[in-house]
């Protein structure tokens, strides 16, 4: 059993990791931690785990995690930065489920998300944890960044065209779509079921820090930097996300070619699931399970793709635990082989 | 007080043409018609109108209307079309909330609409009723079509920035969310709340009737012909339309000059609201009242427009009301002066 | 016009107020104190109330109300004690929306609340502002405490069956139901939508604050003492409480005569509706109107009344504003005549 | 591998079943019937399948069973009595989600499902599947009839206190909530999103078929029949049960004595959690596994009991699987391991 522990465990990608890996035959949680909660009994505060883990939150401290092969952190951005030196020291892997360590430009990152960063000579050797992309550098990383929940769904949806170099990738547009537990479990008025019940608004449009996360990863497969216009939106949902790409081609292409495209771009991916050309992923497809379930559509000269994924699964907790397998030389697909809860 | 009918009540928008016009000062509903609940209390189908009307269901028949001055059809598609003619004969006013009037070419009705028309001849003479365009031709109408939920929201967006003719045609994209109780009030697995709750997906993506009521609606405002992309979205709630616009400006322009020219467009519209730039409009702020709200953003080069509507209301039996007051030569916002929902 | 001020006006029991007052032809808001939005327009935070009000909030002082007839307090519990000393001095009317007098006994009122009473002095004369019992009272008082939602849903429905002394009172059960709203907007991880949304629970079943207030509610009717057993739970909605009541009857009595029972207890009450027997009221029948809606059932020995209310309305804003319209000589459904949003 | 079938498997127990049946080691599905989508694949109704079924739904016939060792029925009430017969006498295990084999007196089912018997014969030797109850004849059946969802719930809370006779068993009463998939995947004008969403109602107060289920369920554990107050109401989500019991002690009993006598009862029922005393189980604690969780309070003289439960699991689906478990000889929680997603 491979021994892996939590940082900050209290969150919805924290509760999503302990379930998730209460299912994993190979790996054992053995240490979670959280400053707000340490002493209760983490089926205390989540009673979904009562019966799967017999484990109390730790007050966070670096020692706590000796014996661990890898630790997750499921912490507020700017927190695991603090501690990932250390950590990495001591031969303990990292994957970072926040934004510490998802720019390479660190110019960027200190815009984007206000602070200084503590650790910016890790940021060359972090590999980006989209394991379509990055699958081999993933596998050698001892540092991951996690990607974002947007830059998940997006990214997996524009990559076959831009890398095909079939679309102009300076007129991209991603109008995506999130359920509330995106923004995360603490005392908020703005995410009160009074506020976004029945209620449905763009939000951040002048500016999204998953904007610079998600041009940093498509700017790798284009020549010209691609001008993504990317408006993100609040459904009165809990869980997943929709995003609605739009793409202008550069040449006459016909649906079938872009759709054998991603069929084959995709094939061995076990966490993609190109659908039939014209079909309507609808987000509880894939409530609870690591996967994003794409289509193709091209209504006029526009291609549109409907990319759907579980936010705190494929854009969050189960690709961290994808990426863990990778890291540690499991079968990428241990412990996330579920199906997803439909109604 | 003006007399006024209503064909098919059983339904959202006639449930919606009720509770708006229990509210309006000149109006009296005479008569309303139903099939199916033909001798049932309308308070008793929906009690929330208890206490509003004593009026029951009547079978629909032509000659029930007869002291009516105005008549709203709450109808499918393709049921207006049958009695209209003798309405009109009658000298009786006409708004059909459905789509038998919207488009002016016969040719695209009858392929997006799957039905021969049974009164080509009307389409010429009937004012297609988004007073914002049409307000005169309203006025000295017999025939008024009724918007479609998604075209109201989408072309109040458009229009200032087509008229002004700053923005490409030929790239307008229109990712459109709606509530459910578009659908309408018909037994129907797809908007069960168990198909519909807590999931997001996109719909007809390939093709949706309301796309040739847009285009027609916008290529009055160009020369050469839009080029719309139109992807309709459903969103886990009951009311309210949100639209996210793209497109993009043929010359420089900041975001102020748009500002002003939406301010200016609209100064004088008591049913569209312009909010400051780089606002982000909810549904919620105009649930159940005739508004549209619109806001405006530019990120990079593309040009954003936020617009929200309640489709029941503004999309439906809100904006037929405002157009039968100006039908009527009564004052515009008559009836129609309620305060939205919010919570 | 009755100029009104209210104090604390960003909660959803405020803009309730503010939604209402707006389309109250008598009252004009004169004043709205917020500490934390001070200077913000009210149409800002509640863009709802576009178009209805040109007012700012402003800081909380008791100098600011000195032209007002009567004020609002829609504080948190704790705060109107504060100020109505002076207010009152001031010839001030008020109704304060929390819990700081509706207890007549300040030993149970400073155990349930947690805290001392700043006024003793005024429990004595305060009246408790459910109009069906104590309009007289209402209509001289300088001081009215409203009462909360779950008492109004919960006295309501007893109240017919006490006075006339058919039931146990020492064997009373109130099932209740609440939408979110009724635990206010304020930052709170409980209530967050991914807390509350799809999913359902009881709270508070040891003790809930508003079981004393129904006790000496429905105590005033009965010789012993009532022994109420009260439930509370969330529903995964905003608006609306549902109140199922189980009472055992004295003697045998049919359903025909309770039903008499609450027709002719009711029947001069614009705000209570006795729905046919055996009818099944919901909540969305009253969302957003001043009402509460009453059916009557009788399955085997038990009577089981159900009783339904729109919590920020008839549960608060509305019941307020019709204590005000009886307090300051209106007609008491002045402002109130709206129609409830169905769907 | 044991071979299964199921019958009627486009329902919401039907996609439930082969959800769970999808996950289960020693199971696999061999046949799944439905007359409307005979042809089409599984997965391509329910694409949460996708990757899990090759299958595709066949006509019903009879023969199609031949090599199942069980057959599931999950149809509408009055189907599986048609074909019970034939197939026991191939040799076949039956399981019915429906309510044709439930009630053992053949008036009273007729009385409540309003049609004759097609095997009265069979319902002699037919075994009540609630596990916790019946697990010893549940291993020896043929044919089991799964529980109710109501019924499952309702009667895990209140059986410890009627076995250990401290309640009054004429003084019972459950005020039951329900999600809107109990009333399955049927078009419904009644269960729509915009007749259910946002919207809460108590229905079928004056009688539901599963009260005479509870009724016979609870009376094998008492001398006085029992008497049953039982009120359902509608949940503006998906999934879930919350039931909230009212019971009058016979004698004076602490909490603590019955939170023993919970405790003791469930010690061995791996599907049975028995919370703390006073805890407040949620429905997400239960979403999508094959759970029942309790809790007890005592407020003055009733006691409270809490129980809440997946309808669609252990209120369907799950529980069918725990009674092949039994029936089939496996390990009871074969396939049933799975951890509830929340949020």
């Amino acid at each position: 059993m491979i021994k892996v522990g939590i940082v900050g465990g209290t969150g919805y990608t924290g509760v999503e990791l302990l379930r998730l890996l209460a299912q994993h035959p190979q790996v054992q949680v053995q240490t979670v931690t959280s400053r707000a909660k340490a002493g209760t009994q983490v089926a205390e505060l989540f009673p979904n785990l009562r019966g799967h883990f017999d484990l109390a939150f730790t007050e966070p401290a670096q020692e706590k995690f000796t014996d661990c092969e890898l630790v997750f952190f499921a912490t507020p951005n700017g927190t695991a930065m603090q501690s990932v030196p250390y950590l990495l020291n001591a031969g303990i892997k990292i994957i970072d489920l926040a934004a510490d360590f998802r720019l390479k430009d660190i110019a960027v990152w200190e815009q984007w998300y206000g602070m200084e960063h503590a650790c910016p000579h890790l940021l060359e050797e972090t590999v980006y944890g989209l394991p379509e992309v990055n699958r081999a550098e993933i596998a050698k990383a001892r540092l991951v960044a996690n990607p974002g929940c947007y830059p998940t769904a997006v990214q997996l949806g524009f990559l076959p065209l831009l890398e095909a170099g079939i679309i102009d990738p300076q007129r991209l547009i991603a109008d995506a779509k999130s359920g509330v537990s995106g923004a995360g479990r603490k005392a908020n008025v703005a995410t009160l079921m009074g506020e976004t019940g029945e209620s449905f608004k763009a939000y951040n449009v002048s500016g999204h820090r998953h904007w610079p996360e998600i041009c940093q990863g498509l700017n790798a497969y284009t020549e010209k930097p691609v001008d993504l216009t990317f408006v993100p939106h609040l459904i009165p949902m809990i869980r997943g996300i929709e995003a609605t790409l739009y793409a202008s081609t550069l040449r006459d292409i016909s649906l079938e070619e872009i759709q054998s495209l991603f069929i084959q771009r995709y094939q061995n991916e076990p966490f993609v699931d190109v659908l039939p050309a014209q079909s309507h992923p609808e987000t509880r497809n894939v409530r609870g399970v690591n996967m994003c379930q794409l289509a193709i559509h091209q209504p006029h000269k526009t291609v549109v793709i409907l990319s759907v994924i579980d936010n705190l699964v494929k854009g969050a907790a189960g690709q961290a635990i994808q990426n863990m397998n990778i890291m540690c030389g499991l079968p990428e697909t241990s412990g996330l082989t579920g199906v997803a809860l439909l109604p």
